[in-house]
């Protein structure tokens, strides 16, 4: 079986790995599809991000889903043939924010490819991977498993947007039109805002943004006044979502919100400097925005029902062997949106 | 008639000013008490604050309470010898944040002892002071004029807490143990904290502050461990009121928040650098607080039937040809917390 | 001018009145549709409701969209030949709960077609009206005038589901299919519910909810079976909107409501015998909904764009000569959803 | 080891039980002090209450406080001497409510005294009561263990006041003052209640009330209208917290609360008739309250370190073999607030 394995910066290799089969409650699947993250791009070019590096070989990738091949006893919910969104979010149930049903906050999270533990913790880019029951939600046959396996990018957008409060009568701009910043902006119409406005400094993705429903898109690079003329009145949107993690961004944004507004941070950056008397003078709202945990349900199912179409983020999808090719592809933004590798 | 005149950078003079009679809803006040407030020490050590500079003289001070000394036509709630405390906060009910009732956002308020419209909206430091009925709360007898002085800045720390939600079962830290802070302090005691934290890097105010109720009251520049050991497991506060707008603090308060804290950020400085990855990753929520609105009642309330006793904040009072040595004593964090003028 | 006067139970005339030219900041309306409300059946019926009686003729009607035909001075917003809707709700924003922006409590509202104040508030099913600039909403051409005259009653369902809060992950049931039910399960479905199931004791009114996207709609005259097996668990549903206010609904509501679900009474019918220990032990929230007030503009911004098609639940059309015959077909739900009236 | 066991109405025994030895994890208690609850009150007189009925004998009792004999292997918390309160809520931690932190709603729930599962889950009115660590909250010296002991009933009102929200510039009412009720007034008044009005049908259990700081307590049987009056302009009240369960109180309530304030439901009566237009036309939120979790540590923590002093609400303790004739003075509120029995 084959494994997208990181070694080190631009050391990336196609290894071959054993897979156990199911024990009880669990589930052996042909993974399908899996989409390049932003994170698994940081470790293919620097080996991490801050202060976390690779310190022994680990498996990349957490947006997978796939074909269940075989399932361990007492299993259910799925069986053989069934396409499946594999949810990679795999908390303790123990800790004290488990214990509040605050999941994304485990003290002892097993996220798929993190080296931020010491073993680290193995990702899903397999051709086939043993998962626990609860991680596999049925998708159907209506979506395709490249769809399916926008599950995780998507959760984490209807999880942001759920920082957002109600989005009733709301006008909302998501700063950074990548992959998640284009799934939140799918997520704030999904959630019925009044309008959705999307910037970012590369054109080309926002003319995929046009195609899913967003009311305007804004190159605020060549056209910075656009969004500027929103910063009259004390700003005019209730909600941003900032997905660049960009200090210019952060600042325009906090400009054009209206007092009271809330400004969902999910892009992540360094530090960023920040004009206090505007956060309070303006009495901004920022709440960040981490992971997801039930919403990858919510996300699944919205996916399997074409509720949402998705399709368009995907820029290309590689086969397994050609994983190198993806990643360079999906690390330049004129070209790529979602890029994914085909694992069969 | 005196009033306290603001001329430039340390140009501060006691100046003859002429009252009128009240007319239709309006009410003559014999000012009692008038509160030095942080912005009536940056006019007076700088002229202005951030952009905005004095540039004709300006009457400071928005921090009174009085005696009622005359009523014009129509005055119902209040009658000559009431004393009073009375509300600086005029916005004016037309535009579409007071259409809202984000009162305290109105695009045309005219909140006393401002430089930022021009001509200036003069303060309420004078011995005699015309007001519209609706500004002016009875606060009966049993606590002093001074005591009633303090319902403005009270005003903003009901404000801020209210921000945070409710505090049932939270423990709640205060950074900066300023005037505002310390009422935090007090604020967040009688929401019903479960625990209540005071920090500051100068120890005298934190003596007041042990007086007011505070259960822990933290020298941060004499032992910064005793707040740090409280970043444990992700953090101990629920709730955090940021009245320092000192760059440490809040990077203080960021470690020692838990997962989807809130932080009320109500002391202004100028630009702070955040890691924007501890916000995103404990999803903590920062929120901005502004002067107040209907919190003035609430607070003149508290104040009047002494559920809050506000007496040890009150470090000095001075006689109004005294007000440069008024000025001078509340400059100095080692001899302040609350700084009064007595204008009778 | 023809408008449709009540004198009194099953007393309605066509009669002829007289209109005014628009004042200052006025629009004079060539009104092209109005709907029947339940107030109207109830006053056309019964002469009123509950203690309230038609003292006075009274021109009935609320729902209405139509042309602007003239404008009176400083009147920017719309201008002759612009279909507009025509927003009913017009606060006194004097009173105390206007100054709390929570207009749709005002103490002194005047709503068309009402007869609880005396003199009557005259209606709106007039050929033309005279209404102020702020009541009129433009909404293009894309939608019908019909289309446009459904703003108000959707309006009170995006209103409605407003007080369920976030729907998003929601499973959501709405009960009663009359128009308010109907038009409260669109409102779900954009809001983002995850699910949206109708329940009626009638059927065709569920054909037509089917054709609005809700995922099951059931007849529980027919199959009670059906709603009953989500009481299993402590039932199943995050959100109910009570849309019949009938107490076998409201009861069945409560058997397959989740703990800590919302129930949102939009429905009025007299009083109801609740099970007390129900809502206790569940932690059931009920709120009711009231009117509307910003949600008229954004109900007419969704149908004028056309995010929403509401076009299915209009049952017919009838000439202002025929109101009678329109006011019959809508006393009967076997036949009618929403009828209307054409003015011109 | 003796208890006090119920067999059937009117049936109450005190015999001789068996105690286990402390197991892993596990701490054996010297029960100091147990107040008598409604529901062991309708136990004692009717042998059950609604549908449950006592189908074989069962220990009584849920509100007890002791002191530490002996602990198990692994028990860190607490030592032998140490004062505690003692949580009777002991969910599952695994069903599907407990996943959400809805601890209270857990489906298999087993709370002391109740009748509801068969076998019964056995009450806590025993001199030696065998408990789990995590139900131990050690509340020091300074409060009494019949104070420590109305952790429980002072949980059920600092949980029934968290679902009313901020308090903050808030009149709040309560209705019924029965036990619950008075420490419904004392969780307002700790939560920061701008005001706090009681209302009975009995006066002197408000006398009680009076003491405990309360703003108003109203016998609405001798003064109605000085409850009415409140009804005024469409009410005063933001908050209500109905703690009678009877209908004539729910009533009243909807007359004197404002439009969009909460109704928090926390009494238990059986079926009552509500106004539905008067619901919707104020858009009350009616909430119910159950039980507590995360409270019962507040709550013992509070009365330990006397930040509320409950002590007046205790009107008798009885020795175990008293029992009887403390089970007839809780019946008769003329003569009872809280009865206890003294275990030692």
């Amino acid at each position: 079986m084959k494994a997208i394995v990181i070694h080190g910066p631009k050391d990336l290799r196609i290894s071959d790995r054993a897979v156990a089969p199911p024990g009880d409650g669990q589930v052996l699947v042909d993974v399908g599809a899996g989409g390049i993250c932003g994170s698994d791009l940081h470790y293919y070019h620097d080996g991490g991000f801050g202060t976390v590096r690779v310190r022994e070989p680990m498996v990349l990738g957490h947006e997978v889903a796939g074909t269940v091949a075989a399932v361990g006893a007492g299993v259910g919910r799925v069986g053989p043939g069934d396409r499946i969104a594999i949810n990679p979010s795999r908390p303790c149930h123990g800790c004290v924010y488990c214990r509040e049903a605050k999941y994304n906050h485990c003290l002892n999270m097993r996220f798929y490819g993190s080296a931020m533990p010491f073993p680290h913790i193995q990702g899903a880019f397999q051709q086939q991977l043993l998962v626990d029951e609860q991680q596999c939600v049925p998708v159907g046959t209506e979506a395709s498993v490249n769809e399916a396996a926008l599950s995780e990018p998507f959760s984490v957008a209807l999880h942001a947007l759920r920082q957002a409060g109600p989005l009733a009568g709301k006008h909302v701009l998501v700063t950074g039109c990548g992959p998640i910043g284009a799934l939140c902006a799918v997520a704030a119409r999904y959630y019925g805002a009044l309008t959705v406005t999307i910037t970012d400094i590369v054109s080309s993705p926002l003319a995929v943004a046009r195609t899913l429903g967003v009311d305007e898109a804004i190159d605020v690079a060549a056209e910075p006044e656009r969004l500027e003329r929103y910063a009259a009145g004390k700003g005019h949107f209730h909600v941003v979502v900032e997905a660049s993690g960009a200090q210019p961004a952060i600042e325009a944004a906090l400009r054009v919100i209206r007092p009271r507004g809330t400004l969902v941070q999910v892009g992540v950056g360094g530090n960023v400097t920040l004009p206090l008397g505007a956060i309070v003078s303006r009495e901004v709202e920022i709440r960040g925005s981490f992971r997801f945990h039930e919403e990858f349900e919510w996300a699944a199912s919205l996916i399997a029902s074409r509720r949402v179409d998705l399709s368009p983020l995907i820029s290309g999808v590689f086969p397994v062997q050609d994983a190198i090719a993806a990643f360079e592809q999906a690390s330049d933004r004129a070209r790529a949106m979602k890029v994914q590798i085909a694992f069969q």
